[in-house]
């Protein structure tokens, strides 16, 4: 890895954060989309990931080494992490011999899903036993303070979108890899749980208490030197009915300097709702600058990326091209890379 | 009481519900502002409570009858009400043997308080054996639905702010209490613990998960006839750098026709910030409509609630004057009354 996920432990209590290595837990997973985490592990963590353990049922395989949780501690691993999901979000009782495995094996487990570690005595009786940890990233972390509207110092780019789901995850992780790859002091901060997995640190500010979510997001991206970078992941929309009310805490706690707006073209209405009409990009630039002005007086946008994975080369070039005409800002889709995404880079610089 | 508070019971489960006559509880309070939630429910739900009980110690008094719990349980109580705070919000260990007299008479008992009633295990055996309720208003119900924007039936108007607590609360109950009186079928829809205290039902909205907030406000005012009007109790305000958050779920999941702004004249400072200067009415007028027209297109503002306590009469009446004049809506002081309320009301029939 050419760039810093995080700033592992300094934080220790405030923020979710755990140990590497990870052995990446896929339990009888059959459906790729199930185990889009351990993916994402393997695609931005690669070198702290040491290995990949499955029950015999599953042929889903993100190809590194097979090892037991007990193999998996010899080599160095410290932490087990569920890299998949299933259909309610459950844990099902034919995981939980392998998950007592890793715990006797001296792993902390870590896990994203609706249900709980915590709430499975079994496994909470033996981590007690063993000194080890279960985190569950859906559970805040104790005494999150309310937010207090002072300016950190040390810069912030956060990634917002015309809806959820269309990649401000992916932007902020390539974003801040593509910058350190230029010699930039950047760091991605993630604010989901899937994007804590990656970096190994941070809190999933859509879980926390309505009233301290923005001090949520305040701890997120500390004081940091002038020339530092948090390169901070969004949430949901400003134009979203159910969501807006976090992406406004995090917008007002992250108080960015900059902001990228993420956008997938074509789509028209807003996810989970019933035929709302999709806010433009321009919209989107006026509100998050109206609304972040409060705690970032000089917040502007730097540019745009396009999630143009359902279009062909040609109509995703054009899509870029017309976009930042119109807008006067770069646009580019980070999976494409290229000059557009250079540009953009250099935009957030 | 001439106004309805509230359609007590008809969701059960889904909000905070409780069961009145109350009895209330004032502790061992020697400092009136530590009663100020007993007052609340003598003032706004007079005709629900049937006493008063305290510890030897309280100097404080509501001037209602002074029962025991045994004495309230026969003479109808179905709920005794913590109406009292203290410094840390706890509930001191002098305490529980009243609680515990309040349950074994077979009432059930509500707190708003920071430290839970259900995690006092005295209490918690004793509910259990008497069959009775704890209800703690800082635990949101269970299963919150996420909002869905979809449109509902009837009328609603929102208390909005240019700041915290300068009077949200008492706007709202005095506009249901002086709509009722002019024959429009209006309700108090309370947002926050006091509120629900007084209303007998409710959503703590802050102390929901993120995630859930605008769900919950949508859960608070329901579908409901053409004619009807809710008058939804206000949170936060969207230029707190805190809770911008949670009064921007409120406003989506409300989604009210109607809104007044509330303001405390000579307030300079947002509360709880190192000096971030307080916006002006016209701000939160446009900045209400900007957001709250996503789940109501026609939102607008009918008109103004200042809070001119701190002011002498002649003054209180050339601000309610020159406000009312300079914004073109009603100007008054809800606790002060006459003309400018009555014209305030009419605005918002």
């Amino acid at each position: 890895m050419t760039f810093s996920l995080s700033g592992r432990g300094d934080r220790a209590g405030a923020v979710h954060a755990f140990a590497a290595p990870y052995l990446l837990f896929l339990g009888d997973v059959t459906e790729p989309g199930f185990a889009k985490t351990a993916f994402g592990l393997r695609d931005w963590a690669g070198d702290r990931c040491i290995g990949e353990h499955a029950l015999p049922d599953a042929t889903v395989s993100t190809g590194l080494a097979r090892l037991t949780p007990a193999q998996a501690a010899a080599s160095g691993a410290r932490t087990m992490v569920i890299g998949v999901a299933n259909q309610g979000g459950v844990i099902p009782p034919s995981w939980v011999r392998e998950l007592l495995a890793a715990i006797e094996a001296g792993l902390d487990l870590v896990a994203g899903m609706h249900s709980r570690l915590q709430n499975i005595e079994e496994l909470r009786d033996a981590a007690a036993r063993a000194g080890t940890r279960l985190i569950d990233l859906r559970v805040p972390p104790p005494n999150l303070p309310v937010a207090s509207g002072r300016k950190r110092t040390g810069r912030r780019l956060l990634t917002v979108g015309t809806d959820c789901a269309l990649g401000k995850k992916y932007t902020a992780l390539s974003l801040a890899r593509g910058l350190g790859e230029r010699g930039v002091d950047a760091i991605f901060r993630a604010s989901g749980q899937t994007g804590i997995m990656i970096a190994g640190e941070g809190i999933a500010i859509d879980a926390v208490i309505a009233d301290f979510a923005a001090g949520a997001a305040e701890l997120l991206s500390p004081d940091a030197a002038p020339d530092h970078l948090d390169v901070i992941e969004g949430q949901g929309s400003l134009f979203h009915p159910a969501y807006a009310g976090v992406s406004l805490a995090l917008l007002h706690g992250s108080q960015p300097d900059q902001f990228v707006v993420c956008h997938e073209p074509g789509r028209r209405q807003i996810l989970g709702t019933a035929g709302m009409e999709l806010p433009t990009i321009e919209a989107v630039i006026e509100q998050t600058v109206a609304l972040g002005r409060l705690t970032s007086p000089a917040i502007r946008c730097v540019g745009v990326s396009l999630n143009t994975g359902r279009m062909s080369p040609k109509d995703a070039n054009r899509e870029i091209e017309e976009t930042s005409a119109r807008l006067g800002l770069p646009a580019a889709d980070p999976i494409r890379g290229g000059v557009a995404f250079d540009r953009l880079l250099d935009a957030c610089r």
